[in-house]
């Protein structure tokens, strides 16, 4: 396979820690990085160890959607700072910007895959975000690592427009749904017809979680009281008072999660059948539970059975999202190359069921 | 996902059972199935109930592979016969035919895909029957079930020749390599380097011997004091010695297998970083062991970490080979249909490394 270039929108967690895997994949040359101060953009590949050194605390999740500072966050609360330039300008190869997706855009011809490492404050963040990349005549892939099934829906919308524009999307790229969707659609391969999808999860986090507000919030979103506007107007003091209510330690039952949505695009099996559940620790690092999925079916010749997939507790949350998602945007430039556009889920990578 | 078409070259254990199992998929339809007596085409779509039930027992796992019976078992002592038609043409949709090959290639327009479920007889026999296809203009995908590492290297001498016809042969697409090296392919994605792959088979024939003969005999091949010709040359009443000595457990130890040569193919590590072995117990339908894939890397943020797949106990050698050769067939169709042509292996479709 030839080689694939990439930008990443956001230079928070997801993104930083995307560029620095990315360093370890040969096919795979980041290109661009922004956040809502400014871009970085070198088609000889962005010198990522100067930007991730030049913006370390230094760092921003968002970027303006619309030109401006009009954002659901414009306060910039949301920015740690310790240099003198905010954001990715801190490094020598950025520059400022009123407006870092056009940058991004107007230099699409040389992008071939563009990863929105973006918190969904609202959701359809991500989704206004792939419309500017509509309008401004991008073709190539769009990747996300969200997790919740109504974005998808908001996408799908979207489907005939990106065939159009010839826009390869794929959703939800991440840990999970990304890596373990795709784990159960390959389980599944065993089986002629999947009757129970059971992913569960867990996520030791003390020593990122400064670097993981965002995917700490959206969790809590997850919670039974809570909701993703809830979750989006609670304060820093709020969101630490749920989880010191818990000891630090939230277990999500039944979570509303795209798994679902994504295993019965993919054919696997019905929304229905996939359960998701898992426990976050925010004060330690040690996973409080094995990461697993267990796809339990119906073999050809009458048997039902469980194949499982584990993660090594080891690994953590930012290892098992950031390699699938590059693993993903490689398949998914692959598959628009080919031609195939519209909107696809990590399991539609997989071998087909 | 459109339609894809098939044909099933061999209607021995492996070539019945795709049949079988492609009843469950949807967007699957057999209209081909030929062993070296004849030929079963309907573009309707075989009736593949009155085919299994026509043929059960009249089985014959061999097609002639140059117009004739000039094959290396051309005494026909593998045709299991209690009815008055030998092999496929049992059924009252095949017909007689001189070269059930040539059938195909013939109409191959029509199909898009073709599974080689053709014993190993001779380690050239699945390349000598590829070049039939080439000779005969098909373009299309191939895809075989085999194990063996020599034989891969043999499809890539090939390889341009594939892509000059717009042939997409896919090898090795069964349980080991095809289903294991996939989940291989997919655990690797938590890490930045891989170290060691320990691929651990269980198979549990009692049941399936019979149908199996053809397995069990390129198994044997993997003891330490046989290789793929001297097994070849055994007797049916020498297999049963070699399984008799061991009171019906073989233990298999670092195989020549080909998932080595497909996972470094794919990008995923060194074929010597690469250790299969199994256990098949012919005495007993349970599993002798659980077959289990670990995986053990590297992440980005410095940890040591192994992933595990493991099948449930329940899940026959059958449902694991044909399930995956027939989702890995699905997805050449689509890879065919982009253009991609050449020989891959099945860690090759996965989301890139």
């Amino acid at each position: 396979m030839d080689e694939v270039t990439f930008a990443v929108l956001g230079t928070g967690g997801i993104g930083r820690r995307a560029l620095e895997v990315s360093q370890h994949k040969a096919e795979l040359t980041s290109v661009a990085a922004c956040d809502r101060h400014g871009t970085a953009i070198d088609f000889d590949g962005l010198d990522v160890d100067e930007l991730l050194a030049a913006t370390e605390g230094n760092i921003d999740n968002e970027v303006a959607t619309d030109g401006g500072g009009s954002t659901t966050l414009d306060s910039e609360g949301g920015v740690k700072q310790h240099g003198e330039d905010r954001g990715v300008i801190a490094s020598e190869q950025a520059r400022p910007s009123e407006d870092p997706i056009q940058d991004v855009i107007d230099r699409g011809d040389g992008i071939d895959a563009v990863l929105l490492a973006l918190p969904n404050y609202e959701h359809d963040f991500i989704p206004r975000v792939a419309d500017r990349f509509l309008e401004g005549g991008y073709s190539g892939v769009l990747i996300d690592v969200l997790k919740r099934s109504r974005v998808i829906d908001m996408l799908d919308e979207r489907s005939a427009a990106f065939e159009d524009a010839g826009i390869t999307f794929i959703c939800g790229a991440g840990a999970t749904p990304g890596l373990l969707t795709g784990a159960a659609a390959l389980a599944a391969q065993s089986f002629v017809e999947v009757t129970d999808v059971d992913i569960w999860w867990g996520v030791g986090l003390k020593s990122g979680y400064e670097d993981n507000r965002g995917t700490v919030r959206e969790d809590i979103a997850h919670l039974p009281d809570y909701d993703i506007e809830t979750a989006r107007n609670l304060s820093d003091e709020e969101i630490e008072a749920i989880i010191d209510d818990r000891d630090g330690v939230i277990e999500f039952e039944d979570m509303e999660h795209a798994d679902d949505v994504l295993l019965e695009r993919a054919g696997v099996c019905d929304a229905e059948d996939v359960t998701v559940g898992g426990i976050l620790d925010v004060q330690s690092d040690e996973k409080p539970t094995t990461t697993t999925v267990r796809v339990t079916g119906r073999t050809f010749d009458g048997e039902t059975a469980t194949n499982t997939f584990q993660l090594g507790d080891e690994t953590s949350m930012e290892a098992n999202v950031n390699g699938p998602a590059l693993g993903y945007l490689k398949a998914g430039a692959r598959r628009n190359r080919a031609g195939e556009y519209g909107v696809f889920g990590p399991a539609e990578l997989m071998p087909g069921f």
